[in-house]
């Protein structure tokens, strides 16, 4: 089986961000009308399409991540926008139970404690079977103006996070820094960001269990991995292996064969979960190989791993990781 | 012969560190009083040890990048600290010329214009004989609040830089933003962040002989190249070669063989120049080589490219791309 656990609703129906423009715009845009024919059209053509043609059986799937904007609007926009988007990832679930699992964004705004996340996620996990969720560490859009992941105002989060046995991807949003471009800047940097965060922090100290997934490959953290071994230990830090490896973990959303055999090269298997992020940032093909950009799967199936790992990563990882995610 | 392109005055006397301390709290500290002997102490236990010991001849030396911290003071106040970590240069440059080639900081400060800066690259090329600059992408030191590197405030930089023909290495110094780490994530995040921004502009039209070199191994880019390649296809630039190999390169900081071999097999050997950063961010020695981490010269030697290609990395780039160096 091969479980990508890192897909986004980018191929929503256009009525979704129409609505969602009307309430940025400050309107009440009243119920969003989306018919089950209509997100099935959304799907057929897209992703349910890839998975076929690429051989993939299962995607986690979760709301847009350049439209969760944290930073738009105040706290309640976010709650109102949020459990619309989630509400329909659950029904995009329910119409392919066999194709998506459900992963939640969480109805966070700058300034506001992420505690306030707390409710959304157990309605998500406990109510509609969430198997985990999407947590941005810079709330703000590219200002980074909020207390680093951790922060103790996170514990309450990261308390319920534990106790419902679910991991979070560190995934931002949208950046409004001129400074960063979305997908080719600020995506990564927060990848790199957040795994500094966890390596110079007693957080896994204060919650063995608790754990992250690095999408993008991890940002740039595989490609520098010794700066980090020696970051670390240059502080009198436990090896990375032992400091970080229980509860942080990779996605193989890297889009070359060369970037995927070093990651494959200096990640235990144990830690690197699959992942393409189709439909998402990156849609061509790519001359040099005739392939799509993001059909991960081929780098991995392509590299030197052996049967085993490839196992682990593509399965294996997913259901340790996910234990909430129970396939149909 | 063996170039290092990217080293900083790390070592310098506690006195230096001492006058900056009492500067940036606001007092009059004076005249900076460091011997020639104090200079040649902190150098020849340190730098000079390295090189003999590592085999390489020549670093291109700045002030310590971490401490350039724009974002202390005000602009005149990140002036007198620059012309004075600058004049320090000059001096280890000039008590030691076969080893050490002058690089310099600017007198950045935030939300003031580039074009402020001008007249201490003037100073420090015409006068002093600096072969390059450093340029913070991020005056305001982790917080991203100037406009990016492809705005046009930078142009009468930029048209400074072409008529002297000095490249500049984008360096980021410290972080006042609890959220990055300085070396671990700030540094690389800048990296990746400049590129990007290069990536989505026309820069290099308007600047065809403009020279910026990226350091740590390009931060992210290298390792994530099938995704810059496709970002770029997507948004139907021309491939990266095309728009950004003839003004960009990147440094081999990066601390471990499989970083450097990545980087080896996707970047031109044309666009990569060496560099170790010592005595810099790592200092320990990794226990899986039992050779320092930052002891670049041994990947890249052990490498699979040819001796043409390694003849390019560590020596002819360096005379390209910095054409008013002259060996002594």
């Amino acid at each position: 089986m091969i479980v990508d656990i890192h897909g986004h609703y980018t191929t929503a129906p256009q009525s979704l961000w129409d609505w969602r423009k009307r309430q940025a715009a400050g309107e009440r845009p009243g119920p969003l009308k989306i018919s089950d024919d209509q997100i099935r059209e959304s799907l057929e053509g897209a992703q349910l399409k890839l998975q076929r043609e690429r051989g993939t059986d299962v995607t986690f799937f979760s709301p847009r991540a350049s439209t969760m904007e944290h930073h738009v609007g105040d706290a309640s926009i976010s709650l109102e926008w949020t459990r619309l988007s989630n509400d329909l990832i659950h029904r995009c679930c329910a119409l392919y139970p066999k194709n998506f699992v459900p992963v939640c964004q969480l109805p966070q705004s700058p300034g506001v404690a992420p505690k306030e996340s707390v409710g959304e996620l157990l309605r998500c996990v406990k109510e509609m079977g969430f198997v985990g969720l999407n947590l941005n560490p810079d709330p703000s859009g590219g200002n980074w103006r909020d207390p680093p992941l951790t922060d103790r105002s996170w514990y309450p989060l990261y308390e319920m996070m534990v106790e419902l046995d679910v991991p979070a991807m560190v995934h931002v949003s949208s950046s409004c820094n001129p400074n960063f471009h979305a997908t080719g800047a600020h995506y990564i940097n927060a990848d790199t960001t957040a795994f500094m965060q966890f390596l110079t922090s007693e957080l896994f100290k204060d919650f063995p269990t608790l754990r992250f997934v690095i999408p993008h490959g991890g940002g740039a953290v595989p490609y520098h991995w010794g700066r980090y071994r020696g970051l670390a230990q240059d502080m009198k830090r436990p090896p990375l292996k032992e400091l970080l490896l229980k509860n942080v973990y990779f996605d193989t959303c890297v889009y070359h064969q060369p970037g995927i055999d070093l990651m494959l090269k200096v990640i235990p298997a144990e830690n690197i979960l699959f992942a393409s992020e189709m439909v998402g940032a990156v849609r061509g093909i790519d001359p040099e190989t005739g392939q799509y950009y993001d059909d991960t799967k081929r780098y991995i199936q392509a590299s030197s791993i052996s049967a085993a790992d490839k196992q682990k990563i593509f399965e294996g990882n997913a259901r340790r990781v996910y234990p909430r995610w129970k396939p149909v």
